[in-house]
């Protein structure tokens, strides 16, 4: 039986929010840096070392024999981790045996979900997995969007799914955490061996705060197992699997650039906005994804900045190979990278101490005592909507179904300048809407719109507005964009939904920004 | 006032203990692997980014107003780490600050104390501090040894000292982590700058517990200061102080080997020991500290694996030049560093993947799953004295005077092996006792002593026994080595004790091993 949700609150950017979803009392989003946390943080219980071999040797025979010592049982939370993308065979097997073990109504937490996942659905349906906390990408995200589930989904930031470890808000009681590379005490890595995605950041705080932790590696070397990015002493069990990961689709042999002659415009445009406003100067830091357009707009700002003859100080990254090769050439003194995508991140971050491994922890974490997201000159991102107000969706599309993860999204708008290079429609559909389906960032925060039609500023980055008239840039308000775009494909017809609310959307600090509603 | 101490158990290795030590209950050694602790971490208070500047600036113009922004006030911790050693500049002026602001009863909570801390004898004596836990060297441990330090001393391991921070033994208010390199933000590392020491491990348990943390460098450099031994994430206010240690102090250019005939031949002796046992075989682990007698038994070690044409797995350090050349000749795979004792050690860990900066966590922490140091295959030590149970001493002479820390040597008794080469007398006195004047670390752990006048291996190890009787070793029980040593210089004196406890010495799972009364 579903929850029933009929107490609302309006929250801080004009959102209705349910008093509990699963059961639990939430806090609705109460405006930038508003909430202030009470309490303290998430503390383990203590082991000792009396309970662990004295050689190190965690080994267990299997998967199953790990998930039953370490207790597992109906209604708990399992954790995994996402470093190998759509290659990912971990998470599917977990579930697998705990279906086999007709174990029930567990929380699925994983750091981001793919394709791969859709293997899951049987179990979301027969209640072996009650529900999903984290990303739902493409057919997890429409069974969601359909009501299917028997929880309500719970969207976090990278940086939020820290928080909510360290603060207790989730309560991990097993992490299965995948390594490229490990040893039998359960140091582990991402960055060498066959499976190797570069590192295992997103998997930190399940190591630091889960219950029991599970390391489960193809590649084991004796100890030590160096680097050591997921320490051994945090993990109660190893197993070793034959395949834990599909090589070709955990990384890319190399990244390429867009050939989109829309999205090139799109990053040329981007890169000539931050050179003309100064963005582009010489120390300065930037982060661009891995997606066709921010990739671009990193080979852009590297032909501005030979000519320059600058360079920056560091890029924040997602790394692929046109990062490495700036950091290389010079033009990029740091790469703090948060998960690499292709062999040519990895084998820098294998030769390379300048090319930095970092986790959300140390990028994105809200409740620590600062974070270096907040540093970065400028990000690149992407949106599916953006309202006159600036309030960004990347979440939903426009017709209601939430099919994209948060990732570091909502973390990276805490940069000093944000930049989303978006198409004025999609399909016909407008972008630029009076209100986004899904608010997964305030407006205050996201500083320019750069479309094909020209480039729109917040009002309130007077300063960039100024420095923008004196050049060549053709910008616009975001309200004539929406009238262009409208103009072309028509006013879009309002989505029909019911009122059940399948998923929850948290800001970074804990509090719900947003719901999302049942597709009708 | 002091503490009376009047209740008194009788611990596990047959020591009386109090009730209390500095009027808290404390928990009297239980025997090995026997005190399995309850409850749960200790969790800080959860912070927020709201609090910290959004460009990571925590700068402040002095240590000073570091110190009143983080609440300094009487019966406070403040922690500091002994990563610069005797040549230290920092710890001191915490306290010249405290007591120009007149703050009264601060526990001092440093990783170890040196002989430079002697300028904080007067606010022992005034009562700005009202006790140090922590190593209490020479004039500082003479000084507790008299009874005139207010509180009671309560030493412990390295892994102790975390366990007892994560555990919340240990609630740090403030901890000033001295670097010799840093951002603004708080990052910071031990292993560039003039004033290098190599890592900052010891400080790790600090950053991640304490209230408040400040960090002082005299070398600032642009975000982001990698590697960062310690996160920003963690840290409350950065200083910039022209001096922060005295670098000949801090570090000796080359660690030298020991010319004595008398620690060569114990030296060699161990060597011999570990080869005709077969502990030194291809793979195999050892520590070796870099004291005298212990750097030569590295040198020794390499000098046999170069015959067997083997390799060592790893070498857990203290790093030093003997140490890295059996690095990079590729006799040792791995370092796994401690701290740096020179400034080879340092220029390897700079350019070294290999050479891995640990941490009191990583390497030595009781209370977590597992620890390396149970893994090494050998570790070297020495000790004050031994008796007939190899029960040994390492922090008071037999005159009674605390005069040593413990070090890692607690959590180093857990190595496979446990080996302390020790003369059989020092100026005449026996070191091998009926009793010995303090235990800190049980028989049970220590395998094998080495004496000039021959090797006695501990009854519990029947292989090693068996082993050695195919060698020409010579091998003595441990009773006949002191029957040997009174032949010469007869039979000590029992010490005169007062009944005031001055020291409390705790075992690595945070119960007491012994305490250490006052010298009359």
């Amino acid at each position: 039986m579903s929850e029933k949700h009929n107490i609302f609150t309006k929250n801080a950017v004009g959102r209705f929010i349910p008093k509990t979803i699963n059961y639990e009392k939430i806090i609705p989003f109460q405006g930038l840096g508003k909430y202030k946390p009470e309490g303290n943080k998430f503390s383990p219980k203590i082991p000792t070392n009396i309970d662990y071999d004295s050689n190190g040797d965690k080994k267990v025979n299997s998967l199953k024999e790990a998930l039953i010592k370490s207790g597992l049982k109906d209604g708990m939370t399992i954790s995994t981790h996402h470093h190998f993308r759509n290659g990912d065979l971990i998470a599917n097997k977990v579930f697998d045996i705990a279906k086999e073990l007709n174990i029930k109504n567990l929380r699925w937490f994983p750091s981001a979900s793919f394709p791969c996942h859709e293997h899951l659905i049987p179990y979301l349906e027969d209640g072996t997995i009650n529900r999903i906390e984290g990303s739902m990408n493409g057919i997890l995200g429409r069974f969601c969007s359909e009501g299917k589930m028997k929880g309500t989904a719970v969207l976090r930031s990278h940086g939020g799914r820290y928080q909510a470890i360290q603060d207790g808000d989730v309560k991990i009681d097993i992490a299965v955490i995948g390594a490229s590379c490990a040893d039998n005490f359960g140091n582990a890595n991402g960055v060498n061996g066959k499976s190797a995605s570069g590192l295992l950041g997103f998997a930190l705080g399940d190591s630091q705060y889960a219950d029991k932790v599970i390391v489960v590696s193809d590649n084991f070397v004796p100890f030590p197992c160096v680097p050591w990015q997921i320490q051994g002493n945090y993990v109660d069990y190893t197993v070793e699997m034959k395949k834990i990961g599909i090589p070709e689709k955990i990384i890319s042999g190399t990244t390429k650039i867009t050939k989109s002659p829309d999205r090139l415009l799109l990053a040329e445009m981007t890169a000539d906005f931050c050179d003309a406003t100064g963005i582009i100067k010489d120390g300065f830091s930037f982060q661009a994804g891995a997606g066709g357009t921010a990739l671009s707009v990193a080979v852009f700002f590297a032909e501005k900045m030979r000519k320059k003859n600058i360079k920056a100080r560091f890029a924040r990254a997602g790394s692929n190979k046109y990062l490495v090769e700036m950091l290389e050439e010079g033009l990029v003194e740091y790469i703090l990278d948060g998960q690499t995508f292709d062999l040519e991140g990895i084998r820098s971050m294998q030769e390379n101490s300048n090319h930095v491994w970092t986790s959300p922890f140390t990028s994105y974490n809200y409740h620590s005592k600062g974070n270096f997201a907040s540093f970065v000159d400028v990000v690149i991102l992407g949106a599916t909507e953006v309202d006159l107000n600036f309030n960004a969706n990347v979440v939903t599309h426009s017709n209601g179904y939430l099919l994209h993860g948060i990732g570091g999204w909502q973390n990276c708008l805490f940069s000093k300048t944000v930049i989303l290079p978006i198409p004025l429609f999609r399909d016909r559909i407008p972008v630029i809407r009076d209100e986004v389906t899904t608010i997964c960032g305030p407006g205050e925060l996201i500083d320019v719109i750069v479309t094909e039609r020209g480039i729109a500023i917040n009002p309130h980055r007077k300063d960039l507005i100024e420095k923008a008239k004196k050049s060549n840039l053709q910008i616009k308000s975001i309200k004539e964009l929406k009238e262009e775009a409208e103009k072309i494909c028509g006013k879009p017809e309002a989505i029909k939904y019911g009122e059940e609310i399948i998923a929850a959307i948290k800001w970074v600090d804990g509090t719900v920004i947003d719901v999302v509603k049942k597709v009708i």
